[in-house]
Formats: structure tokens, sequence, C-alpha cells
């Protein structure tokens, strides 16, 4: 299986581990007559960038993008697409001490077990540095959505037991923690300062939005909108949840409160459903949230074993986030962004 | 993309209508030499079938399973398994006046947006019958796991507002919900049947516990473990939201809470990772709640147009389950069995 | 691997083995909208169809061909197509004394090696007979063709050393060797019929030609269109080479002698590459030629082994085709329908 | 489609145009553990690279290859193996007055009509410059099937007219043309030579020979050995034909001169099958031929038309191989590796 090819159509391999040579990505499937530049996937490289504010880690990284084939006088020649983003900054000296321990709440045992090998700098490819790949691909997924005037956004909706209440587009991108309720944010901010401080992460809620969403996209049975979406955003780290529209809500409403009733062809009463009916999406807003697990990496000392079982003490020093929502959210566009890429060009030969 | 086949190393295609001559799938990439035979099919078949019990729809259907090729003298050949279940009783007059009118909260509308015509009768392809074929193939799936000794258990958390606070598997099979608490099953089935005689119908959490697992099972970046299972489950029809260990309780943690502790190479002191790091399998139990919404189909007058975009009331008189949660568990455990046979087999080559 | 799924967009799952209950397949892929019945399926059905002449094995099957699932009302609902076929002659006694002998020639050793278990019935699943879903599967994909007025038509070249000399396509329905000359039909069947006489067999060249195939057709690198024509090909049980416009013959030309000179946007003067070009159609006539071997069944005595490794006589008495080549002409049509109709709907997407 | 990525188990991705940045290709599901340098994958590059003798193109390129991931302390990691190599000597000035002319016999033409964009320098990716990336890959196969003592033996049969006769390994490498019969291989390079001279090219006949097969490899149907390899080695630019054992000479044998009888469970009396039965390897040697047109890229003059449809002469005038035969050796070789790789891995699942 080995996991690291995407996508249907549009078929994403990404490669890379956290203090490897590089990271980058090949895609393959994209069509001919795309205007893109380096410049542009470069924009959404540097909004997944660590080192951008006091909530993320200090790790710098330039995470300049270069684009080595498919495109051909700044459009795509329908041949693969490959980019390369070169590890700068890779400090591997912080590592070596955690060679032979487990660290909890971090894949070092789970792929020692798989491989009998592992890269412990950093978590090699285990570390969410590999999503840089994720965001570059998806710079070319977007080129396809907007064609459709599709348009994913996500943002901050709890961090720990702060929630947003107020929802204004505009403010995500105005503060650290991409919250569209600017007073909220201020206090998710503070309970991240707070826990970073005591050596500690916290946890949070990414919502997202999918606008302009034609009707009828989806491959049921088994790749059905929201499954592809669920298997696109588990598979990044630190994911542990997913529901769309109402979602574990849904668990405690009669049906007769849970249907969406049609008031036209293009219109529902409601969303509960989330913009998605048997698999296939109803031209509403798709409407997700994903539940982010507190940052593994903590400096508070915590009971461990090495790799002979040996019981041991490990406090994590290096340069960590203390909390993955603001980091996560350009990640989860991208997966959105790719799944619905590649549906939309599945999409077209539904009928004959 | 099509979505009709699933799996990566045992690759599974379904086919088939609610109301077609048949349903059924062929399984590609089952090792040779399992003993396997139609009647042991037929049980998992029996859990799944309709009009077991008064909380679920009256359709009858035999769902007689028979076994087309691949297996030879009580073995199988290497060769693609197919299976058949023939549709016994369509009665295709219930659907009839619904032919032109799409049902709130169903696919109709969806399917005919997409491929400009659809089977009306009983929702074709977008029905839950759908799903005998994913039961059937995961028979031979669990064949894979039991040398492993790995078992999926899939049980009922709540129905509507009734939780069940007591778990003893024992319980499982011994009342119409699936419940592991016998006192909250009463209750459930109670509140169920309520909601019938309203006319409406009722949602409810799903927990699976899948124990014996294998630590170093899933294969990251994207087929993680959570992801591949996520998908599967998500694919089912009615489930809107899935959690893995603590899952959305997660994200109000801090990250000294969440982590989950090494004891030895084979012990962690917690599990609220539920079982995977990284996206690879840890040693412990597979840990996952799934979010059912209250059936669509309710005899409830509801808003709706036509396929003319004409207001209308409609009201759904045919026979139907009012609460799915007891009708997906053994689907639920099948897609979980589909995913962990694939993962094992892949596994194979992990290491030179 | 596994090896029983065939396609890209358009996904064809067989199954089935030669003396086991039924044959068939599951069409994933087929878009929605498209006339089929079974009676037309049946048309292509009858002409691969065993028992038909004198040149080929007497085994009579009926090879009644019925549709399960994804057609409705006369036409594809965009679901999944499976079609089956049961076995309705298979005399399995005529199989039991060959159980522990491996027959030179077939794939009987080869088999039992690889899965250390097989149907020895006729050769299960190695047996020719298993080209009947693979013919079934192209009746679809031939109304894919048809959109585009592709026609595909192969015929007998050679047999043994009989050659055609004309070429005149309505005379191939008309002889029982399939052959475009007339006259040499005569010596082709004359010469298959000796040999059967002596208990032995015969091969042959099949020809195949594709009209109307629009430019543009193939996906380098690797599924450029010989690419997928040869593996498509190849994988007819029998076949053992194949070439494309002047075939082996280009070895010795010169560059300038087998470059085709371009006379405009749509004509070039000759067509020695076979209407591909870079792995991509070019408009002109695709050319194709598969070496057919003789038929390995013989009942001729032949030295081999048993499965202990003791040597044996060998006589093999069941019914058998002389000479495969008049049989594997429709399965070839049916898999280079399959190839032409896949890359037609993957084409949907070459260019934004 | 999109055709780019190749294998089932084992799955590569290539990427890269003849005059863009770089070409290379990522290897997904090459198990952990291996020992893998680039000086090694260098040397297989190296054989590959073109200005090494009198009969191949004298563009200098240094092919030096950069692991860019998947490896640790020279092991592989289980994880995706990126490989680049850069261009180094583009002259894409070259190639600025072919910009709107279709060259015969190249893919100019087909590559417009399906993307309606190209790279004309050098042909971009239908450029024979791609292959580079397949060798690369292969050398990672390559340690996969050293495990099993499997190995892979491309050699010039015939270039022209000229034919080897005597057959020793051991000359393959001593002369310009990879012949295995030195005196032939003067010869050889003679008609090259003179070929050249006139702005002429050649093409010629590359036999392959499969040494230590295990029996049991090959995925029938659709995936049996022959037809992977006839899909692997078509897919390489040039190659307009194969045959298998004794190819299109079985079809003028009866079935008593074709068949190969048994002497034991582990030895045949005869290859002419060329060391596979039912699409599965018998443990004999595998024997390919392939036919390879001449080369394209001529300096005499030829009749065209321009992307107007405008009759134009032409005189190529870059720097090309007057002789294909010996550059796609190692190129075979190396796709012949990846398929058998692909199907060790994939055979670890034959049986339970």
């Amino acid at each position: 299986m080995a996991g690291n090819i995407f996508g249907s159509v549009l078929k994403i391999t990404t490669f890379g581990e956290s203090h490897g040579a590089a990271l980058g990505c090949v895609l393959d499937g994209v069509p001919a007559g795309i205007e893109i530049s380096a410049k542009e996937i470069q924009v959404d490289l540097d909004r997944r960038r660590p080192g951008q504010s006091k909530v993320t880690t200090s790790r710098k990284e330039g995470d300049r993008v270069e684009i080595l084939s498919g495109v051909f006088e700044g459009k795509t020649l329908g041949t693969p697409i490959a980019l390369l983003i070169r590890n700068e900054n890779q400090k591997s000296g912080d590592y070596s001490k955690i060679k032979n321990i487990f660290r909890p709440g971090h894949a070092d045992f789970t792929w020692e077990k798989k491989f009998g090998i592992r890269d412990f700098r950093g978590g090699g490819r285990s570390s969410g540095r590999e999503t840089v790949a994720r965001v570059a691909a998806a710079a070319l997924a977007k080129k396809i959505l907007v064609k459709k005037r599709i348009q994913v956004l996500a943002h901050a909706e709890s961090i720990g037991c702060v929630e947003a209440e107020a929802f204004d587009p505009k403010n995500i991108q105005k503060n650290s923690v991409r919250c569209a309720d600017s007073s909220a944010a201020k206090e998710m901010e503070k309970v991240i300062l707070e826990a970073q401080k005591r050596g500690d992460s916290v946890g949070g809620i990414i919502g997202i939005i999918v606008r302009n969403v034609p009707a009828g996209l989806g491959e049921p049975v088994f790749d059905k909108t929201e499954a592809l979406l669920a298997r696109a955003l588990m598979s990044i780290g630190g994911v542990k949840g997913i529901e769309f529209g109402v979602g574990f809500a849904a668990t405690k409403l009669f049906g007769s409160e849970m249907n969406d009733e049609l008031i036209s062809l293009c219109k529902k009463k409601t969303n509960r459903a989330g913009g998605i009916a048997g698999g296939i999406t109803d031209g509403d807003e798709i409407l997700i949230r994903l539940a982010v697990k507190p940052t593994a990496s903590i400096s508070i000392s915590q009971n461990t074993v090495d790799s002979k079982g040996k019981a041991k003490k490990i406090q994590i020093s290096g340069r960590h986030d203390p909390c993955l929502v603001p980091r996560i959210i350009p990640v989860a566009e991208a997966m959105v962004q790719l799944v619905l890429a590649d549906l939309l060009l599945a999409g077209k030969n539904d009928k004959i």
C-alpha cells in the first residue's frame, strides 16, 4: 500500500523527512493549460510556514518552493508537476538524545515497530513538517476549483475551552490563532501562551466551510464526498475526529428535526446535513469540524521507556508549536482542495 | 473514480441496487488456501438482515448468498471470489408515487443531479441495502484477521438521549438494539418505538472496539489507520461523524493530560489516542465512535419539491428502520474488518 | 496485486473458473445514460461462444448473460454494472484423471506453484473460458466508442504457414477461421482440420485494425497507447508476441524509410508507426499484429511429470480448439475496445 | 489516468522534461532496511548516460543523482524515496526553430493535439531523456531482486541487417553497441556510423534474458507476467514490438512442437514459452525480444507541416543517437527489474 499517493484522477505523491535533504511532491493528472508560478505556490506555503507568530514554533524555515517540471512558459503541460522544498534549518543536534527513547504521544514507537528503522531526527516523516508538500500540491488544486469559484475556508472554532462566538471571515487572517471572532482570538492566544509557559500544550476545533460547491460531486458508494474528505483530513497528524453538518449532535435529533426540507431545486430550508446527501454534494455549503489534539511535544517531564523497554523520564526541549490548530488550518484547507479538485475532474465522466 | 472498489491489496468491488435483480461483490486479492463456505458467510448476512426484531424494518429478505467463483473444495483459490445475493422482496409498487419527488434527507436529489437518471425504487444504489455486499465481503476479511486473533466489536453507545452506562459484551447479542448495557437497551428500545409510533426516527452513537491488533499497521502519510478507517466508516450511509480514542474531548485537554505514557514495550498507562499513533497501530485496542443520524425516511409529512421544482408535501409510507444504529452495527464491523485485513496484507512488505 | 481488475477510469473486474458456478464481470465507471440490453451483449457473446464451427471445440455453452445491476429501464445508471454468465456444460468428469499431473504448455504447474492449490477442472481460471467475461464487459465499452465511430476489427492474418493475401473485411464473418481472404480461409481451415486429425494443433497471427481513432489518446509515459494495448492483448492466454505498425520489420529500416511524413494536419503519407506517435494516437488507423501459439491441449502423447515429480505420459482427450486464432479474435477486439474506451474517458481531463 | 505512475505494490512516479530544470522519480512501497547509496544508483545512470561512445549522441549530461528522501544512514526507511537528476546541458537554443513545426516520427503533433501545449525543446517529456528516471528507480528494484539472485541481461541481437551469431555475455560491456557477439558488434557499429554519416539512423532488436526467476510470479488474469512486461517495455519510446520465448515463430509451429515437456518439478526439456505459462513464471529463464525502430531524428531533409498545416521541409540538426538500441538496453533492463520487483512483493500474499 505504502500510502504516499493520494487521489484518483489528480494523483499527488509526497515525499520527505523533517530533517532530510528536502520535501516535495509530484502531481500527476493536472490538466494542461493552467497558469501557475512558483510565486503563487509560495504564498500558500508562507501561510503554513513556522515562525510567523508567538504561538507557533520558532523553527525558521524559508520553505522556498522550486518547480522542477510540468510547467512551461507559465502554464501546465499536462505532464507531472514536481515541486521541491529544501530543508534549511534542520538542527539535527537537538534530536540525538532522543534517538533511543520513545516520546509519549508521538509516532516513535509505532514507526519503529512497523519499519524496524526510523529517522529519529524530528520525527522524520511522521513530523508535521511533511504537510508542506500537501500545501504546495493544493496550490494547483485550487486553480481547478477557482474555475467554479469554489472557496475553502478553515478557522479556529475553539482552543482548549475558549470557543468562538462570532463569525466574521475577515478576522481569520488578522490574529495569530486564525479565529473568525476577534475577541475570542485574544482569549485563545492567552490560553496557548499560558500552556506554553508551563511547558504544556492545548488542542482545539477547526471549522471548515466550503462555498460554491456545485451539486453532484462524490462517487458512491466508497468514495462518497464525506468518506474522501474524512480520509483526507484524518490523515493530518493530530486530528482525532471529524463531523459533517450537525455531526454528533445529529445523534440526539429526531428525523423530523434532522432532515433538510427542500424549498426549491437549489435551496434547502436548513443545512444540517452539511451539504452532502447520499455521499454527493447538494449544492449547499459543505460544513466540517475537526478535533485537533494538543501537541504531543511538551517540555513537562513524562514517563516513558527506551528501545530496550527500560523506564525513562523524558523532557522534550526542542522548538514546538504549543497548539497545532493555527498550523493545521492551511493544511486542512489544502486537503479539502485536493479532494474537491479530484472529484471535479472525476465528475466529467458522470454522464455520457 | 466511480467509487465502488475498496481496498489496496484486498480489493472489493460491490454492485447492486435495492430493487434490482441482485446485489453482490467480487473480492480480488484474497490469499489462496483459506477455508470458507456459503454457510459461514450466511451467518454474518443473517446478523445484518432486516425483519429480525420490532425495531427494524419489516421488509423480509432471505439474503441467501451464493459463492460464484474463487472457492474450490471448500478453500479459496487465490482467484476472485464473487458473491451473489438476489433481491427477493422488492415491492416496487411502493415506490412509484415518489418517482418524481425528492425525499428530504435522502439522496434522490443529489443522485439525479449527478447522473441525470436514478433508480427511484427504494433509493436504488443509495439504499442501505447496498451494505449487504459489504458484510458478505467482510466474511472473508474476518478469516484473515482471525489468524491474528483480531476481533472487532461494535455496539450501541447511545440511542437518542439514552446512553449506555455499563459495558458487558455478552449483552450485545441479547437485545434488539445491540447495546452492551441491558437496562439501557430497554430504554433505547422504548425511545425507538415511541418515535416510530409518531412516524419519526432517532439517531445514536455506535462504539467500536478492536482487540488484539498487532502494533505496526497503517500506511502513512495518506493511508494512516485512522484515515482508512474514517473513509471506510464514513462511507456507510447515515454516518455523520467519527472520532478515535477520546476524540473531540481531546480538544479540551492539555498535552500532559492527553499523551499516553509508555510503561513497557507493549503497554501504555492509558489509551486516550485509541490505539493509533502517527497513523500506525500501537498494539492497544482501537477505539472508535460513530455518529449515526436519525433515519431519513419518516412518515410525518414534510415539505419538499418535485423534479420540476414545484413545492410538494411528502409522507413516506414504506417499511423503514426507525433507527439505523442496530442495522449499521454489523456493517461498521464489516468495514473495520476490510480495512484491517487490507493493512495486514500490505504490512507483509514493511521490511526487507 | 491480484490482477483481476482492468482499466483506470472504466474499471472492469472479472471473475470465474471454467468449471465453477459462473463467470462474469463488474464494470465500475460506466457513465450514466447509455442504452444497453442483455440482448445486445448476447450478440457479442455468441460470436465468442464455442461449438459454432468444425474448427472450434465441441463444448456447448449457452453463455446466456444476465444483467444483475447498474441498468434501469434500458439505460446505465452510473452505478456498477454486474454481468453474469452461468456455466452450463461443465463435464467435470473429463478432468479428474489429470488432477495430479501437469499438462505441458498449460498453467497447471505454475498455478500450483503460486497458489499451492488449483481448480484442476479444465484449467479453472487459467482456462480460455475466462475471456467470456471480457467480451461481455466490452459490449459496454463499445457503446462509448460508437459515439466517436471508432471501430475495431480483428481477423486471421495467418494460420500455420498459410497467409492471407487479400483483405476484404466483409469476408471475415463468412468463414470459420475469420479470415478476410476467402481463398486463404479455405486453406487455413484445411490446415486446422489436418492438425486436429493427428491430435495436434496450430497457431497463427491475428491482425487488428482500429478505424476512426481520434488523435490525442494515450497517457505517456507509462500508459502510452501501445503500452496499454500490449498489456491488454498479452493478457489473453496463448498470445506470445505483439507488434504495432511495421513492427519487427522496423528494425531493418533506416529512419528515412520508417518516418511517416506529414502531408496535412490530419494526414500522413504513410502509416508505418501504426497510428501512434510518442504513445499518443495520431488520428490514423491503429495497426496491430498478435502472435498466437498453437493450442496447448493436444491428444498426441507427451512426456510430463505428476505432482510428486514422477515421469508420466499424458494424452489430453477433452474437447479443445485445434486453433485458438478464430476464438481469440472477438476477445482481442474486446480488449482493444476496453483500452480505448478507458483512454477516451481519461482524455476528458487533458486540458483545463 | 495521466500515466506517470508505474507499479502496484512498488509504485514509481517519474517526472521531468528534457530541457526543464530536472528529471526524477519517487518510489513508494520500497521495504525498509535496504542498503542503498547515491553512488550505487550513479553506476546505473552512468551506463545509460549519453556521450559515452561514438555511436551515441554527443550531448553531455552529468546525470548526477541526489537522494532527497527515504534513505537514512545508508538504509531505506520505508518512506518514499525521491531521486533528483538536474538537467545540465540543455542547449535550448537548438530547438527554437522547430517550435512551430512537427518533426516526422516524433510526438510533436500528437502531444500538441492532446494537450494543446507542448515543451518543444528537445521533445519535452516525450524525449528519451525521460528514461533516466526509470533507470534511477530500478536501482532500488534491483536491490529487491538481488536477494533472490534474479539477474536481468539485455543485449543487441541485431542492428539493421546485422545479427549476432554468438552469445557471450562478457562481451556486452566491451563494445559500443552492447552486443554479446564481438565480431557482429564491429559490423553493427559500422552500420550505425555509415547511417549517421548519411544523416540517417538504424533500428535493431534487443534480446533480454532473465535468470534465476523463481516459479510463481505473475498475477492473472490481467497482470500476467507477459502482460506487465509488455506494457513496461512498450512504454519505452521507439519500441514497436515484443515477443516472448519463440514469439512470432510459435505461429508456425504445431502444438506438439511448441509445448515444453516437463522433465522434473524444476526442469523442462525446452523453453519455447520463454519462462512463463498461464501468465505465471515457471522457474525457467524469461526470454524477451524487443523491436526498436530507427531513431526519428535524422538530418536528411523530410517533408512535414507546421502548426498551421502548411507544407515545410525539415532537416533536424541537433545531437542525436543514430541508433537507439545501445541506449535503450539499460532502460529495458530497468523496466524488467521494476516489474519483477513489484511481482515479488505482490507474491507475498499468494497464500495464507
